[in-house]
């Protein structure tokens, strides 16, 4: 098996993700690098077959320029909306333009005659860790993306948990304030996600400023224009109280952190994301709450990481990895 | 792979508990039914491979009587304290009269001749479950015992949650509630422990006594000498204040189960131990808090189960599906 994935690890792999509007792939060589790119529009196509098949045109247009044989993609993956990473259909997705279930995996398998592999963001952005980036050392561990909300992909023993519809994994809705006053999404309130991802770190700004007559540059922003990246901005300057907000983040974080460390005991959390790219504020914080909130088995053996994957190339990466993953299963359907 | 498991199914396995005193054997045949057991005394043997020899001529003695060929046992599972299942070595196990570590699984293959597997109790609990009890028809679930402490094991897509040293799931020690007032033995406040498990159990019924001066069977009993047992006997006679503690109970093994679904999306939760064998009693509270705080996506998909195995005998089932474990893992290593 070592040697079937160190051959599969200097193969090529074809990256697909596609959005409501554009689509974008590149053929990914070993080590990540992306040796070339191109899209598509998702929209001029009406028919997922026509998509299809245009997609795997463009692509070959593009190797052929790049000097690439297409013969030698090992595999490919696709990042889509409210796709099934166990059937690869994407039911329910409204920003795409096909009739609702779209059978993608096993299209684009039809079409490219190669393996192909389907996941959700937070999943192919765990693969694209483990495979590209941050957790090339690990196979158990956790990656948690703090964006406009927060989402989660666990890896345990280099396997994706997914339970039986693909919906595991969903550790933003943990609940870890119950007599919380932040209404969530979801309609429950004290929900991770109102506390780590981007609204959640204004409704602590907004909060702080409120509670104390202290100064900061936050107070020149109108409430209701707040953003994180504001907030982020301002602790990097040094403002008190973006800070203690980022700190309070972290200390949230950290105390969530132990408690998942309980259930899979993972090697590394690893974190991606806008709010993610404010980890040196947030990470002293995350790791003192982590330890002191940490059953004393697990102590001294996980790592905190920030994704290391290009940012505006993660989920062309992750949606390689996902290829790469697929081919993998093609040696061994159980892995 | 379904063939291979249809043959061990119908297979025969050797049950182990090695205790700090008694180690008991059980021959377990289809269905879990045990067709003979046994049992040696654990600190008659100052060497753990002179121990393993004495169990080999007590199981060859026990099966000649029983008229069970010996070669007909695929497998071998033997629960210990503190036993690694990766390594299947014991380590500070105080209670074991061997020096730490103990090689149990290496030694008793070499002695044996069969493939050889080995698990803490819950783990073991949750393979008997899957195996022969209550999860049959679920390879995606999740285990919570609740005893003295409360323990758990996960299993996800037929595999259990380990991590890399066989510590994952210790979900007992979840903290659900950061500002208790309740002292764990691991040194932490709230963990989900000093809820749900018998001392938990008491500690609510002690809190509920003393909020309110309403009648109740339990005041006629000292509060110190007070057990989880009294209570369900006392909620099973109908006393208001005992069901209002196994109620309060149920509330927060639900609120703590709509999290765990978050993480592994399982399909069921089963539960063993003492305490839960007053399921009749915290059922209803637990499925209702559930459903209160579950994310939507997982609405209707959960079976709250309580163990079907014969509660002496639980122990032995265990280690016997674990012995199925390891015989199965002969055939597929990654499995």
């Amino acid at each position: 098996m070592k040697e079937t994935e160190n051959i599969l690890a200097n193969s090529l792999y074809l990256g697909i993700d596609i959005g409501g509007t554009h689509t974008v792939f590149a053929i990914v060589g070993p080590k990540g690098k992306i040796l070339c790119r191109g899209g598509i529009r998702t929209t001029d196509y009406s028919v997922f077959f026509d998509f299809a098949k245009a997609l795997r045109k463009s692509v070959e247009a593009l190797a052929r320029e790049a000097g690439i044989n297409i013969t030698c993609i090992e595999g490919i993956g696709v990042g889509a909306p409210c796709v099934n990473a166990l059937t690869g259909v994407a039911e329910g997705a409204v920003d795409l333009p096909w009739p609702s279930p779209v059978p993608l995996a096993e299209t684009l398998q039809n079409v490219f005659g190669i393996p192909v592999g389907a996941a959700n963001d937070a999943n192919a952005a765990a693969m694209g860790e483990m495979y590209y980036g941050a957790c090339m050392d690990y196979d158990d561990f956790i990656m948690i993306t703090l964006g406009t909300g927060v989402g989660s992909a666990i890896v345990a023993d280099g396997n994706m948990i997914l339970g039986k519809r693909a919906l595991a994994g969903e550790l933003g809705h943990s609940i870890v304030r119950y007599d919380s006053d932040r209404m969530c999404s979801c309609g429950r309130r004290g929900c991770l996600e109102m506390y780590c991802s981007a609204r959640g770190v204004v409704l602590t700004a907004r909060k702080m400023l409120e509670a104390t007559k202290e100064d900061s540059s936050l107070r020149s922003i109108p409430s209701d224009t707040l953003s994180a990246k504001d907030i982020c901005l301002a602790a990097s300057a040094g403002d008190k109280i973006a800070m203690d907000t980022m700190r309070f983040t972290g200390e949230i974080l950290g105390e969530a952190c132990a408690n998942f460390t309980a259930f899979s005991s993972p090697e590394a959390f690893v974190f991606f994301g806008g709010v993610a790219r404010a980890f040196p504020y947030f990470k002293d914080a995350m790791i003192e709450s982590y330890r002191r909130n940490l059953l004393w088995v697990y102590r001294d053996q996980v790592k905190f990481l920030q994704s290391d994957l290009p940012f505006d190339d993660a989920a062309l990466l992750g949606a390689a990895a996902v290829g790469r993953r697929a081919a993998l299963k093609t040696f061994c359907p159980t892995c």
